[in-house]
Formats: structure tokens, sequence, C-alpha cells
């Protein structure tokens, strides 16, 4: 894997063009803000595909699209009998979306190919740039869908059926924007990378360059109902209320805690909570609020899930409330490949630039794809960690480094002979 | 103060009757789930106050209505120079309100006006019974708004220009339903008592019939805004975290020990919470919440709102986050008066029945009527504590002891003179 010994070791992808390329693409539903709102199998996400097609094909490549809409280019190995290497992300935003969240992906990928060609490389193995379709899952769920059929993680009928709030389908979508392509197995995948903004603050703060992405966390998400006794505020006296907004609050505090006695890459989190009646002067006689694990294996996930139904249990029985968890999702732990993930480590160092082992604690397209084939992903990072806004923002310079160790990755895994 | 040497020591009021008039006055505005629903200076209030005004006729009274709409039933007294001694309450109900609240307090004061009537008793002062204006503010803020002129918490220009969310006025809807009556100063009181029921479950659980109202609760109510850091739940490890969810959090437990530590009076509530962006997998950046505290003096409100104010400073210190703290509410603690808290305690006892000091953590046209003449309350329990709601409940033997109560305490104050 180490390229020092390689004919390409002097090889280095065009920060420039990568950046152009960036902000052209992301001209295609322009905000105000200066963010992007691409939302998947809109027209926009048409006029985006068609610029990558366009490119990709400039590129010398072959195209072909799948039945969920996903597009592969394909650049010629000069042997074609074997799986491709292949890298990718997806190019739909949320509403409120970034230039780089996706994006990056696809045209890090796109110049690793322009590269290649620009220096006349050829590859054993052929070489894939794929553009996953509905990652966000802004308008379709599931999110991930077009990565998710690929790996067979749901069915593509399944996809196919799903329907936006205005009824229109996945099917119709598809077909409207001309990416309604040809149903068949997914082919085999040689290797699979993708780069990706870190959408976290961990390798700014750590001021590294290049994140080596492990794995990606297990998540199991839970709704979780407290009902105690509503009653008026001012006539009752404190020991005879059962306020359910004490209870989860002391609940939130107990997930908290579940996290941070398993750092660094568990995380917990309560995002949503509802109040009933929500009146200023009303003990609250119930409440209502998500909960959110992660860890990077099943079997810190699964501790996790029973210290969060024992501290449940305990609370209700404390305070004398009914408390009821529902897990509503769950996604298991996705390990990466450790030979592609030792590959993009090697490279990091030996291109010079600073790197650390991290988690993706967030889903993407690779998490799926790991499922059918070996797989590894490179972080770089984006500014204050801050992503899904329209302020999200990244250094030129960590975007060239993660497409450098990008191309050295997949040339490794395709191997030069020419 | 003592009933028992008086000649009508053995006068009893007619629960029956009671019971039949409530009944009667529950059908104006009667919902389907056997409550009322009968707000503010509507069709229906005018309906309601019709029916008290008849039957207040029917008793020999004379009418009287103030500029902001109160009505006052008036029974001569021996000596009609003296300072009526006044009973009274609301009719006016919460949109989904009950049969009791406020009612009582009105038909209780009618039926001891029917009582002396029936026994021919004379009294050297009048008596009045009094049907304060808009008690519960469910159309027309502020509440206790009859009251509130009538004792001078805030000007009847200020009542009569306030407007309910068509637009309509108070000045409107009191002339509409013909009961805009005539201004001048408020006269002197000599005593006034108001029966009520809890609106809480201190009674019930205790297993008493009176309840001795010795104070009612001042409160302060607050905004609170904790400002945190929104980030993604996935990439963003604990240690990197400002979560506004979990400060507020452990404000609400700092806020529930700030009245359990001064039981058993003090009661603090946080009744309302939002939390922004409210999200399932994004950490709250920003989460606002009212805090209710109440207190039977001003030296512990005080003592209650710096220790709410130091917990904010504290938490917002520890967690590197920006707390602020608003106070939107005050209403001074009312202690009632202690010569006529102890007629009603008394009497409660020669009458037999098992009392207590209670406080009272609600407002009531009575903590208004206690700034400007001597007054009290008198509680009688009401089932599981629940008021504003159509459930509400009471039993008639409880309504009958706590009018009982009441005539004795008129009597003692107006004095018997036949």
């Amino acid at each position: 894997m180490d390229m020092k010994s390689s004919p390409c070791a002097a090889l280095r992808i065009d920060g420039a063009r990568l950046w152009q390329s960036l902000m052209e693409l992301a001209q295609i539903g322009a905000t105000a803000k200066g963010g992007v709102c691409r939302i998947a199998l809109t027209d926009l996400d048409r006029q985006g595909r068609d610029l990558f097609v366009q490119w990709a094909k400039e590129a010398g490549c072959s195209i072909r699209i799948d039945a969920i809409g996903n597009i592969f280019a394909r650049r010629a190995g000069q042997d074609e009998s074997l799986p491709p290497v292949m890298t990718g992300s997806h190019i739909d935003t949320q509403p409120t979306g970034g230039k780089f969240d996706g994006n990056y992906g696809v045209l890090a990928g796109l110049e690793v190919l322009r590269t290649l060609n620009a220096a006349g490389v050829r590859t054993r193995a052929p070489i894939e740039v794929a553009v996953w379709t509905n990652e966000e899952g802004s308008r379709f769920v599931p999110v991930m869908m077009g990565s998710g059929v690929f790996a067979g993680a749901f069915t593509l009928e399944h996809a196919l059926a799903q329907r936006d709030a205005q009824g229109v389908s996945v099917a119709e979508a598809l077909t409207a924007i001309g990416y309604a392509g040809q149903a068949g197995p997914a082919p085999a995948v040689g290797a699979y990378f993708e780069a990706h903004i870190e959408q976290g603050p961990v390798l700014e703060n750590n001021q590294r360059v290049i994140g080596v992405v492990t794995a990606a966390l297990g998540q199991r998400w839970y709704d979780v109902t407290v009902q105690g006794m509503e009653a008026h505020a001012g006539p009752t006296p404190m020991e005879l209320r059962r306020d359910a907004l004490l209870a989860a609050s002391e609940l939130v505090m107990e997930v908290n805690r579940i996290a941070v006695e398993r750092r660094p890459h568990a995380r917990s989190t309560v995002g949503t909570m509802e109040l009933f009646p929500n009146s200023r002067n009303v003990i609250p006689g119930r409440v209502r609020f998500s909960v959110d694990l992660r860890a990077p294996d099943d079997a810190q996930l699964l501790d996790m899930d029973r210290a969060l139904r024992a501290a449940c249990a305990r609370v209700a029985q404390e305070r004398g409330l009914a408390i009821d968890v529902e897990q509503v999702v769950y996604f298991p732990p996705q390990p990466f490949t450790p030979q592609l993930v030792q590959a993009v480590r090697a490279n990091a160092d030996d291109l010079g630039y600073s790197s650390m082992d991290v988690v993706s604690g967030a889903g993407h397209d690779a998490v799926y794809v790991a499922r059918v084939a070996p797989a590894a992903m490179i972080f770089v990072p984006c500014d204050d960690g801050i992503s899904h806004n329209e302020i999200e923002s990244a250094e030129p310079a960590h975007l060239e480094a993660g497409c450098n160790v990008l191309l050295r990755a997949m040339l490794a895994a395709a191997e030069v002979v020419k």
C-alpha cells in the first residue's frame, strides 16, 4: 500500500481545479446566505447530476445509472474483469445545506480521474465515481437511500414506493428527472473510499488535517414518555407532586452520563422534548423526549441501552411515575476495513499531513457500502465543525490534502500499471 | 366571634338548596363532558349573571353594578351606615371549566341570604354578595379583573381598554351584555369572606373538610433562556458540547430543590420548556423555560429569587453557557386578616368539622379585596384536587360544611340583632 516507491509517488491532484468544480456545482441551488439547497430528485438535483455526468464524460468515463438513480462514472482499467475501485458520495443537500457535505466526496473522485488522465496513469482495476441518490433524506426517507439499496439494507421496491409530503413517489420523481436507470443486482466493488468533511469539531480541535475513519458509530434512537400527574402549580405542595418534567430532567442528566462514562467514542443526546400541557402554572403531567445513543461497537451500544433502561426504571420507581422507553431506530456499528483504513493512515503520513484516527458519528453512504465491499473513509476538517448549515465551510488546503490521500489510496487498491 | 351562645347557634344552611342552585347555574354553558364553559362577558356570562340577579332579587336584595361590571347584591342591615359584611367570588369559567370554581363562592353567599331570610335573622351591618367580573382571565387579561379594579390593583381605564383576541374591548363587551354600571370610588367593606374549592390536594390528602386559609402565596414568574451551542449529535464528542438542555435540566432540578427546602408552603415549578432546534439528532443550542416561584411571605420569596439566580449563575459558569433570567410577573404575598381567619377556624371547630390551616397557592378575588378590607377565605376539598377541568367535582356535604362556616363567620362579623 505504500506509495513511496510507486511510479506515482510524485503525483498530486490539482487543488485549484477541485475548488473550482466545488464552487461551480454549488451555484446550482445556491442560497442567498452562501449555502446550497438542492433537495434529492428535484430539478436542481437533475441539473447537478447533469453537470457531473457532463464532467465525467469529458474525463472519458462511461456512465451507468441504476434503478434507484445512483450514477456510476467508470474509467476503464487494464483488466475490466476486475471489480472496480470506487469512490463517491452524494450531491443532494439539506434544505439549508452547504457546498461541501457530499459534494466534496463526489468531486474529489472526479478530481482523481482528471489527475490520472492528465498524468496518463493507467490502472489494473477500473475506477468508478459514484453519486448516491438521496443521502440526506430531507424529502424522502429512508436516508442514504441509494447506497442502502445498493447494499441491500432495504429493497429497491421499498425505496421506490416512498412518497414525499406532496405525495410524489421516489419512482415518479426519478422518472421526472430522467434518472430512473436499469434494475439488476449490484456489481461487486473491489474497494470503496469516501472523502467527506468531518461535520464535527474533532480534527479542528486537535489541529489535524486528515481524519482516518476507523468505524461508524452504531445508533439506537428512542422515544421516552414520562407519565406523571398534571396539577396546578400554586395549590399543589411539593410532596404531593408527580412532576413529569422533574423526572425527565433527571433522565436527561443520566443520558448524558451514559456517554460521558464511555468516552471518547460513545455519544448520547436528548434532542427533542415536548411538555404537556406546557403551561406556565401547571405542573407537567406528561413529557416526551428523544434519546440518541451511539457507540463504535455493539457490545458498548447494548451496554448503553441497558444503562438507559435501568435509569428509566429507577427514576420511575423513585418518583412514582410511569416511564415508557421505545426504541425507534437501530443502525448497527460499522467498522471499516482495516487494510483500507491503514492505506489512508499510511498515505496521509507519506504525504506529510497530520492525521488522527476518528470515528464517524454520523451516517454516510460508505457505512452502507461497507456491508458489501471493503470500505474506508477520509475526513477533512470543516470550520467550527459546522455542517447542515449554509455557513458550512472548509479550507481549500484541507480539501486538497484529503483528495491527495484519496488518490493514493485508490491507486494502491487499483494498482498502477503504467 | 364564638357562636356557641349566639341566638343563631342552631342555624344551618340548606345543603340541598345550595346544590340545586349550583346545578342550575351549571346548565348555562354546560359542556358535553359535564363541565362549564362560560367565558367572561359573553352572552352565557350574561345569562349566568341574570340568573344570579333574579335569585338575589327574589331574596329581597337590592342590586348595584359598578363600572367594571361587578355585581353587589345587598341585604339591608339594621344600621345602613355600617360598611357591609361581604362575601362572593366569580361565575366566569375557564374554557374547559367546572361547576364549582367561583360559582360555589357566589352561590354559598346567596344561600347565606336565603338562610337568614328563612330564619328571619336581622343583622346590624348590611350583608352583600359580590360577583366579581372576569376572575379567570381566559378572554381578557389581567386576571381577577373586577376585584383588581375594586382594590385599586390597576385602574378602571386600564381594565376597560383591554381587548380579546378578536379585538373586542372590555368596555364594549360590558355594554353588549348590559353590565356596564356606575363609576365611582369603591365603598368600604367591613369584612370579606370567600368560600372556594381548594383546587389542590391538601385537604383531601389530610382528610379535612375545612381549609382555614391563612395567606395567599406571593408569586414571582420568570423566563429563563439558556444559550449553548447547536451541534450534530453524532460527530460531536461529549467533551466538546455546550448542551443547552443539559444545563436546563440541571436547573429544573435546582428549581425544584428551592421549594422542597422551604416546605411546607413554598412552591416552585417549571411548567413550559422549548428546545431549539428540537431535532432528534441535534444537540439543543437554546432552551427557554418558565419558572414559577411562590411563598407565603416576601422575605422567603426574595430568598427563593436569590437561590434561582445563584443556581443559574453557577450552572452558566460551570457549563460555559449564557443563561438569562427575566422576571415577568410579581404578585406580593397576601396574609389574610388574623381575626377573620380565627373566626373561620373557631366556627369550623364549633360545627364539628375537621379543619386545618392552609395557604392559597392560586390567586383569588379575596387576595385583591384583602388589600382594601379585612378578608379571609374558606376552602373545601375538591375531588383529587382537580380544577380548571370539566371533571372538577366536590362533595355536597363539603360544600354544605363550607357554607355553614361562611354563614357563621359572616353573622359574627355583621352581628345578629334579632
